[in-house]
């Protein structure tokens, strides 16, 4: 096969990829938001066989041999192109590893696994997700042997999601984080007295919350032409390129912060995403550099923007008079200080920026043990809810609030938890490094969120997965620095707590 | 290939052909109902791809062995994969005639003149649509004379929506049909200062005709664990199998009516599908017998029940009740009337029953025209003001209320219109058939919608594809007679405008 040849199977392959990849996510979208509840099983036989499709394109002979023609000729090739075979081939090198019928199995399990969950979390009945949980960590745990037999399975998984992430170097930084930020907790929680939040959770009108939805949108720059914000239960993004992103959000008439929060976080996601450069569109280098830098995109809208001083200031004037009179009683800096509460909780998704590592912490724990074998399934809930306990303080009350609050581990994002965490300790740093260019907490005051974004548009939004993360960041940060987010985390909450 | 092998082909063919087209009807719906706009491009790539896929799928010649092997020995099969390997190879026959790149580029054209259609009825810009049009009609007019050379191609079109359907049967349905109602619609014409249905354009909240929508879908018994409502610009129905079907209808403040009969009329499809047999899911006998079956059944529950005294009883205490002060001044008896009123009207699909057929007819004879080269598309315009001004009386303001009205062309559904007319006329029939076993109007009366759904359950619904449709329509009501729908209108326009 001549380099000429090669690449014309080469942009074969990308179309019948995107293709596949688009209508899978498309159906996956559908399932999570507006699908009938008894579609699930058509759903998954239809991903099923997409997923086969998908299986036998990506290992067809051809193509590996074209992939293999052009790694072999890399210097003459352009940047993305050789970028896309070298991602395309670790791609392949992966998939080729996992017995066929594994893999569409393992595609057929996501789906039903995610719709018993849905059920499941619904009924707080865990007993009939039990099966699905063990067989999703099962076939995880077997697929990463496959892939590498030689490695341990977890440090697979985390390398999956975060390319170089290890169990060794998770340790490390969730143990220096715990250490430094348990006593700064402990030292809020005797405070706590001081914030007084019981205004949000007055009842918003849904239909208000929804307009608000598309002010925040319009107000950090989300370009609604090739965005639009679905509903769901676990809010999520997907895209398919950068010409269609879909952010998802919940409403729930007394907490009117989490869908807020919901929309700012997914936002963040849907930037990165639209703001990738346009050659990278339709090939596998389109798309975020890492869950980890996705991540650290999202939190940093939903946190270092979206719950600062400034952005409060610039949406609480809507609040108040939309929902008038709900807010008559709160003033400017109440309404920073309440959206900054921070006391242990239960629930991830709507935790604090103090103390959401440790729900973090708390699911990495329970993977490496799942995959040690420490723990079965079974276990879960009752290791669940005693870590809650030991690190949060916190009694969970069911189930549904407890350990099938998630959807990670109902779709088979094992090993996933980390980046959220890694993906915060970043914005720190990310913040750091704007101020050395601009007044950054003048800019949100201002509304000027357009000058973050486009600082994230030429650092890292454009470059999608040109570079592997870790270099990525280094290139924008430097060596990555966890004590600049305990830093950060320190400044802000003795200051919301006048420690 | 022995008839076992060709079985075991048989269904990997049913497999991957569902999926491919269950993911092509995934994008369709969701791009009509909530895609960002700028994403049509994306969706047009990949909607091709995939028709890619199918094109090769069913002409792949091993399943075209597989399907030739069980035809020489149907005797051996069941009654359902029988009447498959016949429809699937008369699908075979008709796509192997088109080139496939003709076929796929038809796909790319599909997604995007649906997407300037959109664009150009919201901006009555009938120049931006013009060349898509023509490029629709042209196409068509092609791949009917590649299906079959030897025949006009309109009636290729024709009957590849009702089999067996020719201009001929059409001219002289619609000749009779357009003498009988003439003299009736003067007449209503004359009388109708006897209606005055002002009440139903008054402001009538979208949140509360939402909440009306589910409480009309259930009074017609549609399963919603199965079925859900979207919203998009032109209603219509899709459906992934039984187990998965998709509704839509539109909300105008002032036109209440309006979204209720499209919830009715969609509704009807949704029944015929979730009642198929469960016996013919995802095989190619799945689904409604044609699409005039199709639409006798969500005509027969917009009109024959929807707009029944009966119905019109059921739903009025709701209304009243729900959007109360809004319909104080109005009695059951006026609301009934109301719903009826029969004016010579621009949209087709906010047509009252009686002069519903001469819109159909007017696109009927322009479809004609186009095929034979008599109209351009850039012509379109004026003669269908023309046609309106000569079969309605009424002048056509605006583009965008006039040729842009309709998706069908726009989506390539050129020579489906006479379905329209001919299931409304079928209608009637049934009717006649029902209450030769049950008291129809009673049964819709006391809100026994039921009854009425297990009647074409076991006679329509659950054959699926099992007959051709003018062979089943005739084991239910024997030989079609237009006359019976004249008379239908005839008794209930002379009484609602007391004649």
């Amino acid at each position: 096969m001549t380099t000429a040849q090669a690449l014309e199977k080469l942009k074969t392959f990308r179309t019948a990829s995107f293709a596949l990849g688009h209508a899978e996510g498309m159906l996956f979208y559908d399932g999570a938001t507006v699908a009938p509840k008894g579609s699930a099983q058509v759903r998954a036989n239809t991903l099923g066989e997409l997923s086969r499709m998908s299986y036998e394109l990506t290992t067809s002979p051809e193509i590996v041999e074209a992939l293999e023609t052009l790694k072999a000729d890399s210097g003459s090739l352009d940047k993305v192109t050789s970028r896309e075979v070298e991602l395309l081939y670790r791609d392949y090198d992966r998939t080729r590893k996992i017995p066929k019928d594994e893999y569409i199995a393992y595609s057929r399990l996501e789906s039903e696994s995610d719709a018993v969950w849905h059920e499941a979390k619904e009924k707080s009945d865990f007993a009939s997700f039990e099966p699905y949980l063990q067989k999703m960590f099962d076939t995880n745990r077997r697929i990463a042997l496959y892939i590498e037999p030689q490695k341990h399975p977890y440090d697979t998984m985390l390398d999956g999601y975060e390319r170089g992430l290890t169990r060794e170097s998770c340790d490390a930084f969730f143990g220096s984080l715990r250490q430094k930020l348990v006593p700064l907790i402990r030292r809020v929680c005797e405070n706590a007295h001081k914030v007084d939040d019981a205004p949000l959770r007055r009842i918003f009108p849904v239909e208000k919350q929804r307009a608000f939805s598309e002010y925040v949108m319009d107000l950090i720059g989300i370009d609604k032409e090739h965005c639009v914000l679905g509903e769901t239960e676990h809010p999520f993004t997907t895209d398919f390129s950068k010409y269609d992103v879909r952010i998802t959000t919940h409403y729930h008439e007394d907490a009117v912060a989490s869908s807020l929060y919901s929309v700012i976080h997914e936002g963040g996601h849907a930037l990165y995403e639209l703001h990738t450069g346009d050659e990278l569109q339709f090939t596998a280098v389109g798309g975020g550099a890492s869950m980890a830098m996705h991540e650290s995109q999202s939190r940093f809208y939903e946190n270092v923007i979206g719950r600062s001083r400034g952005f409060c200031g610039l949406i609480f004037p809507w609040l108040k008079r939309e929902f008038a009179p709900l807010l008559d009683d709160v003033d400017e800096d109440r309404f920073y200080r309440m959206i900054n509460k921070s006391t242990p909780s239960l629930i991830r998704t709507e935790a604090d920026e103090l103390t959401y590592c440790l729900h973090v912490m708390i699911r990495y724990e329970l993977e490496k043990k799942m995959f040690d074998g420490e723990l079965k399934a079974r276990d879960l809930p009752a290791e669940w809810n005693r870590m809650y306990k030991e690190y949060l303080g916190v009694d969970v009350p069911d189930d549904r609030r407890g350990v099938l609050q998630d959807s990670h581990w109902a779709d088979g994002n094992i090993g996933y938890f980390p980046s959220y965490a890694i993906g915060s300790a970043y914005g720190a740093q990310y913040k750091r490094e704007m101020q050395k260019e601009f007044d950054f907490d003048k800019a949100v005051k201002n509304g000027e969120i357009k000058r973050i974004n486009d600082w994230f548009e030429q650092k890292i939004w454009r470059h999608g997965r040109m570079m592997d993360p870790g270099k990525l960041f280094e290139s924008v940060c430097g060596k990555f620095d966890p004590e600049c987010y305990v830093e950060y985390l320190t400044n802000k909450f003795s200051e919301v707590y006048s420690l």
